[in-house]
């Protein structure tokens, strides 16, 4: 199936939304916990998580400050501090339920069951059923004036994650602490694992 | 198990990459695929490519310009094209070999047995076995100066795809063409669909 430029602008605007959304591959899954000055909490899941570097830890995402997450990104920008929270099968249900529009006075918390807890006097609640969380410090973010979005940019200081999955070369199996994966909008998945691969040489 | 920054600022470089790369769940697998004016061809695997928009379809990606895709890199700003091609079971070994350090003339698609495939006139090559491809021309790139990664914008400006995985609704069923996700630097993950979700109200 072929679609040109042309056919991709005159789809459907809900279509155009599903398909484009798939085609990036599949994508992470995780809560953003932050509070504003006076310590009213919200959680917002993000599909745009990506690896930005190891030396320094580094992490950036996208955030739409005209959709949901529009509060937890002035709490970013209010506070500077957020954590981020892998989103496991035992609560992707809730997880994606913290998508819903709920106002700036309800906390995401409260409404889907999932629970703050507060690690290493970081001012920023994680995610208690995450089983891989990180406090993360912001760094920078840049407006992308072409659509509109934030990119995000922070730095990696104080990570909580279950010990059995961290391996000896430092490898940490999301497997078996049940880490899913999003594809499109709203699929939710798994993983069976192929292999790890030795470093490619000539 | 818990690793504070200073902790992890002192862990072995090594793992310390093994560990930052892990931290950000289940990452998309694409193939690269670009040309020189030349026309010589050039293929490299990346795990951060992500979803930017949909009105207009833009897809994101960070590179390393001191590293493999160096040459990918160069082609994009040379040429303004490139193809983003999702990586499946059936060749994720080959596409994991890209990554090794080819010099300039010799071309990952020579070396691993990937095909190239020229669709629409498009003037960059895609990669055959790939099951879902597009077509992107660049937007705009950003050196971040915080690691000097670049951040490569483009529009999807023509999409190739197995029909049989585009569902009524736009959603593209990665599945049923065998996408496969990364996690950390080395590890290929078939998936397993817990459910889709329901358009999360209040």
């Amino acid at each position: 199936m072929h679609f040109t430029k042309q056919q991709l602008n005159e789809l459907a605007p809900r279509f155009r939304t599903q398909l484009i959304n798939s085609l990036s591959g599949f994508k992470s899954a995780n809560l953003i916990g932050t509070q504003d000055k006076l310590g009213n909490t919200n959680l917002a899941i993000v599909s745009s998580v990506f690896h930005l570097g190891a030396h320094p830890p580094l992490v950036g995402m996208i955030m739409r400050p005209h959709s949901v997450p529009r509060h937890t990104f002035e709490n970013i920008i209010e506070t500077g501090v957020y954590t981020i929270n892998q989103v496991n099968s035992e609560i992707y249900s809730q997880a994606h339920q913290t998508s819903a529009r709920y106002d700036r006075d309800e906390s995401e918390f409260d409404a889907t069951g999932l629970k703050t807890e507060y690690l290493n006097d970081f001012d920023a609640p994680f995610v208690l059923q995450s089983r891989l969380k990180y406090a993360v410090k912001l760094v920078e973010h840049q407006h992308l004036a072409i659509n509109g979005t934030e990119l995000v940019i922070g730095e990696i200081i104080d990570l909580h994650v279950d010990g059995a999955a961290v391996q000896e070369d430092g490898f940490i199996d999301l497997m078996s602490i049940q880490t899913v994966a999003v594809s499109g909008l709203d699929s939710y998945h798994t993983t069976q694992a192929l292999s790890r691969l030795p470093y490619a040489k000539k």
